[in-house]
């Protein structure tokens, strides 16, 4: 139902009040949703940094403010007045701190759920996913990420499933919904060899009439076709953006967060009833639960390029509304005070590897030598002696296999000694409670109120398209 | 000058621009307080909350939902819309983390200075701390801390000193300065007993005619009279809210900052040409310094006790301006994610001591068992034993001396095993460069822009009223 139809009518509204008093409740600030919308948006681009502590996007702007002279887009858009702010509670149904896909549950069905779930409440009961309700009223719908697409985030939008680890089962999902981009990495889950039940899910996505692209230029041959698009460019997740950077063969073949961005937006501009986008940089939250700071702050920027995109097509449309925002704090990193902390702070400038590049050039047979040039040639600095001993000390017992197990491998301790030469800490390796930021720009973000649960944004995209649920 | 004679002189303004370009930059936002202001203030209340990460305010709030059903003043005025917003950037001339001293000089004086500077530029320039320049327009001012009345932050808004730690100067300086109310800790500086040269500060003020207050009840006293008033409370800091509430003689005798602030407030209010009052919840940075989650938590919500006694009264009022904000990030402590997240962040609910007040009832000769015991009484869980041996193994060698060297007590190790009990954890022991929280209500508040520099606020409490220098 149109939002103008239903609150023409009081009755309705009255009815609207009794049968959904979550919806409206004060405590939920929805009831604040009721204030006048200026104009309907025909099109949404939500755009989540995953994981993202304030400490991250400070960061990534003060890397930008040093390096190029500029705030980050997000930053600027603050600065400049474009954007409205709010600050969000991301608790989830059953903790303080959520994980992403109850914190993207929240947004994709509207109802607080367990950690864990996708759109499924602690007794079963299911929540529609918000790009199935944009898709009933005729919008292309589409997700894309640089982790698997079946990943929580992307997930939440899509399907209700009672645990986010069941991605081999969303791919299939995806198949059904018959939504029109879906891009990001997870191969695995898709790929008849590499699946555990052998279907070839690609195959059915063929058949349904889909492009499929596993390289760039797959991806952008997509823009001559009016086919619907599945793109999936990694086996699990997609490079952090700071090795992608220092390697031809990947910057050839796999498309960036904001290349993705463009040609989603290209492939859905033209729907007569608009369209709604998620884009997820969804490694900052694996940076974050590495506490890989070079992988945190480069692909946080590489966000921050995928959402000057949205906003640019955004500002040119006129009709589309964004959202940026994340779901969850993780690891509280920050740039801490000492003597030389803005020298140490420079030497991002010219890393050229993740953390967890130089994690996985580990072996039990690295020579001490070896280890300070591989740290050297990937991040630009020696580490001492007794710090390079420490890492061997870890690796040396470690079989083949754990050595490809993040859990088995020296990422705490490996941030402890950067931390010694970038100043940039971390609190923990896993989500925070902290209340974190949200942003809106175009039609429909006069309805940001400045402090929300995270439920809110649901309502806040049906009624700024002008439809209730 | 009057800011709407300044405006009206268009020479003038073109004087302006050109004499001042730094306060009309366009990188300093400043030129947007150029934006119409409504109505003059005739009062500023501004409170800091010094050190204050955004975890630090979201466990506040977090654990007044849990305890109380209620969100923090702070929040709920962000979620009633009352306040206005904005994100503030910290750095200082020497860095992109900034101390308190320098945080405070960039509101106080209107010009970033380097870290440990108050209102002193790097080739030894001097800036017109702001309670200079109210006063000498007639209104009452005064600052209320938790912290030596001659710490940093306030000393950053009323005097000139090339270094923060000329504390004895510093309650000098105030002497000459003959401000309206001045309180919080630091008996050390004052007594003609504690200080090196032997000055006796206190008797400086007596003749100067102030009432002298060293008790609550003192306090309480000097709102039957005119004079200004000197409140001195402890040697140096003030204690935390913790301990302060676990113990009656600390009650009777010692006020909180909210008592301070109402007392503050009903001295100066009465002035027909207004006044502008600094409060700082000076131990929310020290507690974070020290990774004291107990003291953190509770002094936060102190603050934002004091913050409603302020905000009451400018609703009332309708002439003041009431800016909240902190100087920089500390720490960055944050509830991180695990199974038992929440049920552990609730045993704040039941403590009754600070981790400092733990550090300093240790003793070299005290017993596992006894170890056990006192934290158990004051924090209300048992750690294990070996945890217990990593603090007696650290205090076993110290001297008398050193146990009472916070540098040399074991907070950093005490706050690690804290975490295994409370899911509460930091980053450093340290000042972050995180972008922070700032807010403001009240005529004037309409000037405050999304995103700021630390400096904005000077001029913008300037503007606010009716002033441009």
């Amino acid at each position: 139902m149109k939002r103008r139809d239903f609150f023409r009518n009081s009755s309705l509204t009255a009815a609207g009040l009794a049968l959904s008093p979550m919806l409206f409740s004060a405590d939920d600030n929805t009831s604040l949703l009721l204030a006048d919308l200026k104009d309907e948006a025909k099109n949404i681009i939500f755009l989540v940094s995953d994981g993202m502590s304030i400490g991250t996007l400070t960061m990534a702007d003060l890397h930008l403010q040093t390096t190029v002279g500029k705030h980050s887009t997000w930053i600027e858009n603050y600065k400049n007045g474009r954007f409205k702010r709010a600050s969000m509670d991301t608790a989830s149904a059953s903790s303080l701190v959520t994980d992403s896909a109850a914190g993207g549950s929240a947004w994709g069905g509207g109802v607080r759920v367990p950690n864990g779930a996708l759109n499924v409440g602690a007794n079963g009961e299911f929540h529609k996913p918000i790009l199935q309700k944009f898709k009933a009223v005729g919008k292309k719908v589409g997700c894309v990420t640089t982790v698997p697409i079946t990943h929580a985030t992307p997930a939440s939008f899509c399907v209700n499933n009672k645990s986010r680890n069941n991605q081999p089962e969303i791919a299939e999902q995806y198949l059904e919904l018959k939504f029109d981009v879906m891009m990001g990495g997870g191969d695995q889950y898709f790929s008849a060899e590499k699946r555990d039940d052998k279907k070839d899910v690609y195959a059915g996505f063929k058949t349904a009439g889909y492009d499929i692209a596993k390289t760039k230029s797959g991806m952008n041959n997509s823009l001559n076709t009016n086919k619907p698009l599945l793109g999936v460019f990694s086996d699990d997740s997609m490079p952090y953006t700071i090795d992608h950077k220092s390697d031809k063969k990947l910057q050839n073949e796999v498309p960036t967060l904001a290349e993705m961005t463009g040609v989603a937006i290209n492939k859905m501009k033209g729907s007569s009833d608009g369209f709604v986008l998620q884009v997820e940089g969804g490694k900052v939250d694996w940076a974050a639960h590495a506490n890989d700071a070079p992988g945190l702050i480069y692909d946080q920027i590489a966000f921050d390029e995928a959402l000057k995109v949205a906003l640019d097509f955004a500002i040119e449309d006129g009709n589309t509304l964004i959202i940026v925002t994340t779901d969850h704090g993780n690891a509280n990193p920050g740039l801490f005070k000492g003597s030389k902390a803005d020298e140490n702070f420079a030497r991002y400038q010219t890393m050229k590897k993740s953390n967890t590049w130089v994690m996985q050039n580990l072996h039990a047979n690295l020579k001490p030598s070896q280890l300070t040039e591989l740290i050297e040639f990937g991040q630009g600095f020696a580490i001492s002696d007794d710090e390079v001993k420490i890492i061997l000390n870890h690796v040396e017992g470690l079989s083949e296999e754990e050595l490809q197990d993040y859990n088995k491998m020296p990422y705490e301790k490996f941030a402890q000694i950067h931390k010694n030469y970038t100043n940039v800490g971390f609190g923990d390796m896993n989500h925070s409670a902290d209340f974190v930021e949200c942003a809106a720009f175009g039609p429909g973000s006069e309805l940001l109120t400045p402090f929300i649960k995270n439920t809110f944004l649901h309502n806040m995209m049906l009624r700024s398209v002008g439809i209730t649920k």
